[in-house]
């Protein structure tokens, strides 16, 4: 259900805690308006308008301005797609911007409705937690698709699989470091909102802002613990592919080496040198048992040669 | 419009704020002058005229010094031209001295000419973060070109371009480490205005100077992003170029595998030994299916070759 | 021995130091009902539940929360399986949660049951440093399990052991990478449980704790060791495998340089020029010692190349 | 001019800054008498003997002790020669031992004899910074040959020179390394200079000893910039050599798939086999069209396997 | 000379300052013993007796406990022996255990002899002071023997010695990594010393302790340097393998390109179409220049080919 400005207006001085939601920033007028109306400071409507503002947590006087990075991960395509989302608190509302109109916060919208709720009543810093606990629910969710994908293609890799291209790795790759690229300030940003000294953060809400900057710190580490598992398949990759590589060099070398001599044997008693006019001329061709005895050295130059490889171990 | 140095020193003490701007350190003289009447240390003046000094903020006594670098890249030579604007800033007027003479504060001085304008009433400090925030817009539209270059280098090489050269991923990274040198110093030094305890740096501007240390820190965020793409495409690239290698090799060796063997019997049946000299000679050669044979022979090797090759995973 | 939560609840008040041991978090509600009977705070007791939960050190109060991790190594297939143990320390009990049914505490049980241990007298707080020392043990003894099998690995990849695959050195980086991340949180947080403030912690107790620090500083410390070995034993293994590839390359070149030339020679008196039409159609063919002057040609050709190689250092 | 002990002694009380000079520390017992009559602690007089110290820098009580190096690089053997050079500065006087007899003081030298002279009257503090300086110029100097260096090699490298070889990039890493070395403690060293609370260091002198930890921090900044770029460009040589080696690879590929083939069909009809005792064998030497179709065959087949290269872009 | 505990035990009173060495810590009881004698905390019982403790530096209470490591280099086997050092210092004696009993403190028990030495005036911390700096120069000492090698393998790497294996820099990069272990630590427990503020420590000694730290980190300095020299050292090997190996390849190539297409040729002119079947068959063979025009036609061949590779730099 959406709401006029005039009702929105009218609601705020009613309740105690006002959770005011906006879907899309396409409207930049009535950004303005409710950020004029909640006394929203110019630089951080700016922000929330900014799709490309980096996450960001930021006290404006006795108001707190969150900006954070809601991502959908397109597993067919092995496409990260990135939305913001801003949170501003004043003492009696919270302002939520989000960049499309995904509904990310159908949790809480539920929880809202039950008259009954501690989110009624526990003030505005307990709301701004539950909405950022929804955030991060949705980030933990996305990391365990990718660490899903990773021990796939980690299987594909060790298995051998022949469909197995190293772009898979260089996508994964490219999909980690783009979460990492907000996961990073946003596991710092909770890090101040866990240990800020604010009239918002009440001492009884500390445990639950506590937790919210542990899933963050979370959240990083499993990204620099797929970031490195990536890193190290992509090492193996190529030593492996080395390894295949020298293996077909050798094969080469020794059919190489076992023909090309033999073939020059037969090159030379090809030749025509006329026996006629010289004795000298390729007596061999003429004697009674030329033929099987070239034979017979021809069979033992190859044998020879592949015991001389099977010692220096390239066989 | 230009002014005389006197034009100067008279204006100067009628108005609340000055801007005096300086385009080209050509004229040492001229600097020097100014310095004097600013009352600008030695030390800062040298470093002004020095165009090579390293980004910095310095408090000098009640004053403030910044040195930034500003960029233009040329996208044809993928070429980066940096140039040196120092800003001096007292109580009443603000100096800034530009390496060139390209119109980098058009933006600045349309605000300034306007009679009402907050930049006319909010003192040095103010006039300063005006100037600074033209200088960080700037370096935000050099990161967007060079993102941009970026994501077009990423799409040649994942289709596999063939204009596509190794030379492109390294001047990339040149052009990245340049800027880079010269925005992380900034990125500090913004920090600093951003929490620094001065008179010029008043408390109701605050929020601008912790929006520009922001801009900074988002820029020497970009970058880093970039220089790891960039390493990440590189890598990929020496893989790729590996794995097309290996392919390349196999079809080598299996095509050697193939045909040398083949040349050699070939070779054996071109060998002269006489029959008439002895049975045991070629008898082969004078059977009456000996040619039909031996083409047998010869495509029955071929072809389990070929299935063994199969059987290895080479073809 | 186990108890009904009735019994738990009875014996509670009556010691001074209380250890319940839950084996297999399997059973929520048991959780939950202990949770309620010591006070656990609602988080704490979702996080002993959730055996995903990153190692953590956290003060609730007067009590204190430890999430740690215990491993065990199959070194058969190279696997590492880890689970999770909880503790939770309140002023007159112990909760320990373990995610398997595995034995771990055995050590402490055997000193428990001795009525004049220390570990009766003591507080929860010497208690808790007795279970997590036995966990540090675990720790420690699988450091040795895994830095021996590495000694083993150096000493195949030293020998040219021909069963060395890159494989081994890959799972065993993966390993080292899964210990290093319980082990890395697991070093700061003891560490913040050897210099933190609390009722707990007695002075007395001070050094246990800092040996307990001191023992996961040692044992991250060997983990950075063995990656670094394992990185170092990669970079051997690429170089050697390069060097042995380059090896193989020159002997096949040699071949070639050999052959090639001396196979061509062969080809040429191969040819059928009609000596009859012209005099000058391979007057070679008919020369008295035309046969053994291309033979000798043939072996100075040879011979020459040889020794070229010798003095180029190829051979 | 040189002096001898007692003279030395004589002037140490008659003047309000005194600069004692010695050039080469071979003589032992000299500096031992020069450190009795200064009061040098023993420790410092070891370092000052022992040309092996790291920069350091370090308070004596009142008096300040300061290690640094000084370089010169001898650009054809790309070799370069470090020397240190010790300063030790007491309330009235200024000792600095010079490891060679090099002129390296001459422009202070200038400025002492001046009678007029800032030097001859601001303390040992504002000496002891007109040493430093000299030395920091000597560094810059040197970094501008190292940079000059680098932007040739590089160039050497794009344009694909021929006589360019890894061994320059190996140098230079190693003469930028052996700098970094010492002028990352002198950088430590400035900055603790610049902020340290001393009565040598004057608060009017202040900002030179800001300036001079600046020019450190820019000297640090360009080596590291100087290591990056000698990275990059080894990044570099090694695609492009592998680049070529790839392109090199696929000519033979293409020659040896081109003839190999064709000297096989050649060899076939080079057999012996005698058509008179079989129609069977090798009919097609009989026919009237044998050879034109044999040759015709032989150009089909090599201008499919081109065509089949260009499509498979290998050509 | 050795003594009973009981002498131990009478001397430990009469002294200012003691000093009880244990050479080999095999005999568990008199460490056990001596620890009672002078009120060693348990746990530092323990590690004094457990020969694998991690460097380290504790405060029990009034004492100090340092353990430390001294090392030997075995240059022929390029192998590091490591043992540990333990002190363990009170108000009036040190006590100092070694693991084996090589003569590690032979200078001090000379200077502890002579009566009127500083050693038995100014207290235990100077006593201490003076056993670590035995140890530091040990290291120092080992870290010249690791550099002087360093610096021949590189002498060998340049000068393309042929004895020179990778291996060689692998031990010697897994020397540098075990010795870095422990110095590491040691450094940090130096500096710790260094500024600690503890009754043992007494400010007169200060500039010893500043010096011994200041060695600790020279040496950490110069391993951190080794390793680095190392890294570019294995870096330019590789790369000046690849080179290598590209140019046997080019010659490979060349060689091939050459010979193939002529040895095709001879191969044509071998076949043995019937020329009187048909005047197609083969015309060039009756001709009375065509021996003498196919060699020509070769030989122009051949030096075409030539002088493309030329063109085309491969030569």
């Amino acid at each position: 259900e959406t709401a006029t400005l005039d009702e929105v207006s009218e609601q705020l001085g009613k309740w105690p805690v006002c959770w005011i939601h906006v879907c899309g920033v396409t409207d930049e007028a009535l950004v303005r308006s409710l950020g004029e109306m909640l006394g929203i400071h110019p630089l951080a409507q700016e922000e929330i308008l900014n799709t490309n503002t980096r996450p960001k947590f930021e006290e404006y006087g006795r108001d707190l301005f969150v900006v954070t990075k809601s991502a959908t991960v397109d597993r067919e395509k092995r496409e990260i797609m990135i939305e913001q989302v801003a949170f501003y608190a004043t003492e009696k509302a919270v302002l939520s911007v989000q960049e499309s109109a995904a509904h990310l916060f159908i949790p809480v919208i539920g929880r809202v409705r039950d008259a009954q709720a501690r989110l009624r009543t526990r003030g505005t810093g307990y709301l701004l937690f539950a909405l950022m606990d929804v955030k991060a629910d949705n980030i933990l969710s996305i990391l365990d698709m990718v660490e899903t994908d990773i021990v796939e293609v980690e299987e594909d890799l060790l298995t051998g699989d022949e469909d197995f291209t190293i772009d898979i790795i260089y996508q994964h790759k490219r999909t980690v470091l783009a979460i990492m690229r907000f996961v990073m300030p946003m596991r710092d940003n909770a890090h101040r909102l866990e240990i800020i000294d604010h009239p918002l953060v009440k001492e009884e809400d500390r445990y639950f802002f506590r937790d919210l900057a542990d899933n963050a710190r979370r959240a990083a580490d499993r990204l620099e613990h797929a970031r490195l598992l990536l890193q190290n398949m992509q090492e193996y990759y190529h030593l492996m592919e080395e390894h295949r590589n020298n293996h077909v060099m050798k094969v080469l070398t020794i059919i190489a080496t076992l023909f090309l001599p033999l073939t020059f044997i037969a090159g030379v008693y090809g030749m025509n040198f006329d026996h006629e006019k010289s004795p000298w001329n390729m007596p061999e061709l003429y004697m009674y048992f030329g033929y099987p005895v070239c034979l017979l050295f021809m069979a033992t130059f190859f044998f020879c040669m592949l015991w001389w490889f099977r010692r220096m171990k390239w066989l």
